[in-house]
């Protein structure tokens, strides 16, 4: 039995592929997830993994159109960079190599900025799907994630960008340093994160002295670690408050993502008196494929 | 065959043990060490591993003076630390338990400090060993290592602390973040250590925005892997010295350690105007060991 999609939405990061089966009018017909994400595949293995993930959708021809780390380097093909400034969806996408005649994959390229060096993959369809449902939108938008991205958009166009690896350094940090010893669990305390918050952005230069406190407020004081954890967090995304002030200050700005963590930065910014809308990811993600299948589909 | 060494001194920390065979006017007799360090080892097996690597050197009673982990709480016996301010070494040592009626184990305590709360264990034994060897030096030590010590002394006693974990954070960042694609090998461009000292130095709240750069860079403008290795260090002392400037500047300072990091330090503080001696850290150590010795053999 098939679904016949007419055609396949997918977001393939380095961790996780998702993919979702399309009609012709662009509602979604299923969706499926896997952990064959763009790390644990050679170029050789994406379209076998595809065409698992995808069982029982088609019948015939079908185009799936991708974004993510599938398109870099060590992906199934890589989507050279568009250079910023420019619309978050280039004109031309990728084709990737397949056996299938039947199957064709298009990726969506990553958006690049020369000076300071910055790169993006898979949050330009974040954007082009955010900008798709919120037409003429300007303003700033957050990513938050493992790499989180700031991004200036004006005029349907991404004027500039800065990546900050918070989440990365959060995980290196609480699992590979000595305060892996005290911020263990899943416990949290927002009074911690609050006033950490505060501590970094009014003396971002303490950071450096602040960390192993952690550890030695639990040694002599039982500092718990939900008391450690919550501060940590509130040191790191301090710091990148500090460092991205120019992009959030004074602008209007939303935030992408539903969870946690992106809760976490829409309380950092409403404390620094800058308010923020929120967006739901996988929905502008969503948004963003069916902006650039519509886009090939219907060149202007 | 025996030494007949007078008596033991003992570096034990978390990842390796080192010992010096004593003569009774403290001159060197043997040294050796091993990966038996405090990580590694239960409560009950610190005595074997202490008789295995000093075996041969002592043939009737004799005493091991030791400082380091050794003395913490999942060390061989908890040495309760000695609250600043005070002298680098106590009256008192902390007695380790030993089955063999020979051999007495006595364990130097850390030093804590209340507020902001800090801790050490083996670093107060080199500062007492550089005060041995420099009588009645005052000013600023710093102690390079994992967890880098800025430690403030004044007529004999340290009056204050501050940890920070860059080495801690230089591992995990260069291990287990992104950036581990972009810092791999050995190699080391000093220009790119100087300049992003200097920035760090300049603009600490920028730093959170600066270290996504370096995979960044290697991606579009080729930056090499000793460039971004170095530029990360600078990144990360440039932090510490931005956190730390109440420690150092204007003050008399010593950096106890012969090694490459050691040296990053007298660089990073000489581009500051903050000339630094330097002093080997095992002769320190050694020194420090030696005048605990002393002071339980002869009480005042």
């Amino acid at each position: 039995m098939s679904l016949a999609a007419n055609w396949i939405a997918l977001d393939w990061g380095t961790t996780h592929v998702r993919a979702w089966a399309m009609s012709a009018s662009a509602t979604v017909l299923d969706q499926r997830s896997s952990d064959k994400g763009m790390g644990r595949l050679d170029p050789s293995q994406f379209e076998a993994a595809l065409q698992d993930l995808i069982t029982g959708w088609t019948n015939g021809p079908v185009t799936a159109i991708a974004c993510g780390m599938v398109g870099a380097r060590q992906g199934w093909a890589e989507a050279a960079y568009s250079a910023v400034p420019c619309a978050p969806l280039p004109d031309g996408l990728t084709r990737a190599p397949t056996h299938d005649p039947n199957l064709t994959v298009l990726i969506i390229p990553g958006l690049s900025q020369d000076n300071p060096a910055d790169v993006m993959r898979g949050e330009e369809t974040q954007i082009a799907g955010f900008l798709a449902l919120n037409p003429g939108w300007d303003g700033v938008l957050c990513l938050p994630g493992t790499h989180t991205k700031w991004v200036e958009v004006s005029a349907g166009e991404v004027v500039s960008f800065q990546t900050c690896m918070t989440g990365d350094l959060f995980a290196a940090i609480t699992g590979h340093t000595v305060l892996r010893h005290s911020t263990g669990g899943t416990d949290w305390e927002e009074a911690a994160f609050d006033s950490a918050l505060a501590d970094t952005l009014s003396r971002p230069e303490k950071l450096a002295a602040r960390l192993f406190s952690l550890r030695a407020e639990g040694l002599l004081h039982g500092l718990s670690a939900g008391a450690a954890r919550a501060r940590l967090s509130g040191l790191l995304i301090g710091a990148e408050l500090a460092a991205t002030r120019p992009y959030w200050l004074g602008q209007q700005i939303g935030v992408i993502g539903a969870g946690a963590v992106a809760g976490l930065y829409v309380r950092a910014l409403a404390a620094q008196g800058a308010p923020a809308t929120q967006a739901d990811a996988a929905r502008v993600t969503l948004a963003g494929l069916t902006a650039a299948w519509r886009r090939w589909k219907d060149p202007k």
